[in-house]
Order: structure tokens, then C-alpha cells, then sequence
């Protein structure tokens, strides 16, 4: 549940941590637009999507950074006393749901659509990924507004099972297309989806919390710093992965572009890494 | 600490140097983005970090700004009084250091970036580089938000050992890879690296004013002053020097486009900085 009041230190905390993802969401969105030139066209759609995820996360953690700002408010000078919750005012912590709710869906797109695959397979990757994705955020939400651990425990669980399926569908079904991907693009999606383990395991670990009987104020700080941290990785960080991937694509693909994206010392290595058959 | 009161001079005073930094960065980030198409592609990768460092100093700013005219106000009716802290606000110093956290580790990968190096260099710098870089902000947070004076004595010296490290690689390492460099470029990246120890020098110097036994406030707005101007100069004056380096090494690169890109009197210029064997 929302705590009744906050130090200052955990106020400055939060408020920092909401801050922070901002600023990532939203210039992560932006170097990736600008740099949206600098791979092929037929990797841009999931760059494209991509630039949305952290856009539409960008959006509605300024939506969280305003509801936390409204909620807690001090009547102490100078910021040492502590920070209470405001009449009128509540943190409304469905936001993150709602965020989820599309952003994570996107990111399996993401991944797919940087695989280039055959509209086939990505279609048959998709109709399994998408759903799941969907299911888990919506089983997530009436354990999280819930002020009764059991129910968010049984909740946690039910929204465990569509997770399981999604990793079931990653590290079988998708290691089949991975086969056909260029030997550095293999291990950077390897790479990828266990960034996408980890950080996703981040957000049961902080829904989690509360049931760990950590004093009340605590548990809730350390969830917000958790979800935020997640967020960065999941969505920004992965981000970056992705782009890095349609770049070493674009340059697999076409070499003439490569040369011009490229300086010479950089290029030597590109072809270091080919194998000696296929150097020109 | 933050002080109980400012005079109407001080409060002006930061104030507008806050809104100085706002200009810069914002301005200096528009300035490259329109300029981006006006360096070859290779190097891009470089500004775009630029305008990111740039855009993401601007947003901070902006909420530093709101945090400072929350936190003080005047009484008095036509500012001739002092600003008192309010009451339910305080002001935000953590603020730097998320915005320092994200742009110092990106202000060297930009310095790295525009040299094009061999990926296999390129990596080996980020990976002592970046690390220390965070590290470095990181451990001067909790000196920066005490109010004890021993403390931010001890955190301001545990932070300046990753600082020195930075130092030592760039002076050391980074050397060598100069060596490969055109010779405009290697004066002007010579120069850049003096310009980062000037600026860098001054955060240690703002951090260590509250040690001084300067009267509170006015401590206060020095450092407030510091920060400001050392942000500038870090960040944005160093972002054009990088794009100047940018441009010369395009021009190097590829004749055809130094001569869309410049007048006949450029040109000649240009020219005779080359060795004489190599002019064409």
C-alpha cells in the first residue's frame, strides 16, 4: 500500500529515480530518431517501434513524477521534516499498468520485427508472444491495487504462467530462427533475451516486496526504485541492443553502406570478424 | 546545506545562471541537429551523443529551475526584500547528479566516438572509461546531499580516485590512438582533453566551497554559479569543439565533400595545413 508519509531522504529518493527514467525514456527515444538514417530501411520498423515503447513510457512516468509530486507534501521548511500524503490528492500507481500494458507487447515486436524474418514465422512468433504479453500485465493489476497480500500473491502466481509461456516461446520456438541470422547479430540476441530475463524478473521480484514484511515505507520505496530500474533496462537499454543489432544487419546486407557509415579502422575490424571465404 | 535565506542580489543571481545553462544546452542541441547532415556519416555517431548530453542537461535544468523558484520566495512586494525557503518545498540538489550520472559517462563516449577508431580500441577505452565515469558521480552523491563537512571531505576524495583514473587513461591510453590522427585534429583533440580537465576541475572546486568557512549562503551561490558555468563549458562548448573535430576529419576524409561544404577561401585554408606531400 502507499505509505502514510515519507523521510525526506525517501522522498529525494524516489523523485530522483522518477526523474532519471524520464530523461532516459525520452532521450533514448530521441538519439534513436535521430540515428534512425543510420541503418537500412528494412530495419526500421523495429527501431520505429522502439522510438514508441520509451516514447509512451517517457509519457506516463511525467504522469507518475506529477501523481507523486501531488500526493506527498511537507509543511516543514527547507525539506528535513518528512513528507505526508496530501488530502485530495492519491499516487496512482495503475499508470505503470496502463504503460505496460502497451509497451510490453511492443517490445516482443521489437524483437521480432529486428529478426527480419519471414512474414510467416514472424507471424506464427507473434500470435503466441503478443496475447501472453497482454495476459501477464492484466493478471498482474488486482494483485498490485490490492491491499491484501494474499490476494497480490495469488495474482503474482496466475500472471507467472503467461511469463513462463513467453520464455517457452523465446528460447525454443525463436532459437530455431536464430540459426539463419549472421554470427554476430546470433549472440546479440542471445545477449538480448536474457537482458529481457533479467530485467523482467526484476518487476515479480519488486511486486514481490510488500510480502516480505519489510517495514511499509521501505518496501514501497525500494518498489518504486526497482520498477523504475526495470524500466530503463527493459525498455531503453534493450532499445539501444536492438538498434546496435539492425546496425551490424544493415552493414552484413550492404556493403557499400557499411563503407559509408564506417571509417577505415572500423572497417578492418568488420572484416576481421568475416570469415576469410567471404572477405572481399 | 541549503541556506534559510537569500538576498534579492543572490537569488537574481542563480536564477539567471540557471537559465543561462538552459539556453546553452538547449540551443547547442538545436545547433547540431541541424548540422548533423553537414558531416559524413561515420561521424554522426559522435554528435549524436552531443545532442543527447546536450538535451539531457537542458531537461534537468529546466527542473532545477522549477525546484529553485519553489523552494525560495519573497514576501516583500517588488523584490527589493529577501527570498525565504518555502514551506512544502524544497530544493532539489540530487537533481546534478542523475544528470551527471547519465551525461559524464556519454561525454567520454562522444570524445571516443569521433576518433573512429578500430571497434577493438574503441571498446577497450569505454570499458575503463565508462565504469569509472559513474563511479565517479556516484561516490560524490553522498557527500554532496550531508551536511556534515567530514563526510563530503571523504566522499569528495574517495570520488576524485576514479577522476584520476579517467585522467591517467586519457593522457596515457588515448595518446597513442592520437598518433593515427590527422594533424588538425590532433591539436584540436589535445586541446579538447585540457578543456575536460578545466571544466572537470571545476565540479571538485564548487563541491569543496561549503569546506571554506564561506558564510552559507554565499557558499551556497558560488557553488550554484560553479556548477553552472562548468556545465556549460563541459557539455556544450565541449560538444562544438567535438563537432569541429567532426568536420575536419570529414573534410580529410573525403575531398569531394569539403569542397560542397566550403568556400574556395576555406579551401585554400585548408590546404595549406596539409603536409606539402599530400596536397593534391
Amino acid at each position: 500500500m502507499i505509505p502514510e508519509s515519507l523521510s525526506h531522504g525517501q522522498y529525494d529518493t524516489v523523485y530522483n529515480f522518477l526523474s532519471l527514467v524520464i530523461a532516459s525514456q525520452l532521450f533514448t527515444a530521441v538519439f534513436l530518431l535521430i540515428s534512425l538514417p543510420r541503418i537500412l530501411a528494412r530495419y526500421r520498423q523495429a527501431i520505429t517501434v522502439a522510438i514508441i515503447v520509451c516514447g509512451i513510457a517517457a509519457y506516463h512516468y511525467f504522469r507518475i513524477f506529477d501523481s507523486f509530486k501531488a500526493a506527498f507534501v511537507t509543511k516543514s521548511v527547507g525539506g528535513t521534516g518528512t513528507y505526508s500524503q496530501a488530502v485530495g490528492a492519491s499516487f496512482n500507481e495503475g499508470y505503470r499498468y496502463v504503460d505496460w500494458l502497451l509497451t510490453v507487447p511492443l517490445l516482443l515486436v521489437e524483437l521480432v520485427a529486428v529478426l527480419a524474418l519471414a512474414r510467416k514465422v514472424q507471424s506464427k512468433l507473434l500470435i503466441r508472444l503478443v496475447p501472453a504479453a497482454g495476459l501477464m500485465i492484466a493478471l498482474g493489476y488486482p494483485g498490485e491495487i490490492s491491499g491484501d497480500n494474499g490476494i497480490r500473491g495469488i495474482f503474482g502466481i496466475l500472471s507467472t504462467i503467461p511469463f513462463a509461456y513467453i520464455l517457452f516461446v523465446l528460447f525454443t520456438q525463436l532459437s530455431k530462427s536464430l540459426e539463419n541470422q549472421p554470427a554476430g547479430v546470433r549472440g546479440t540476441l542471445g545477449r538480448l533475451r536474457f537482458l529481457l530475463l533479467l530485467s523482467w524478473g526484476v518487476y515479480p521480484i519488486a511486486y514481490l516486496l510488500p510480502l516480505l514484511n519489510i517495514a511499509g515505507s521501505d518496501a514501497w520505496v525500494y518498489k518504486q526504485v526497482g520498477y523504475s530500474i526495470a524500466d530503463i533496462v527493459a525498455k531503453a537499454v534493450y532499445a539501444l541492443i536492438i538498434f546496435q543489432v539492425a546496425k551490424i544487419k544493415s552493414y552484413d546486407d550492404d556493403r557499400t553502406f557499411a563503407e559509408t557509415e564506417t571509417s577505415l579502422a572500423e572497417r578492418e575490424h568488420l572484416a576481421e570478424r568475416r570469415p576469410v571465404a567471404e572477405r572481399s
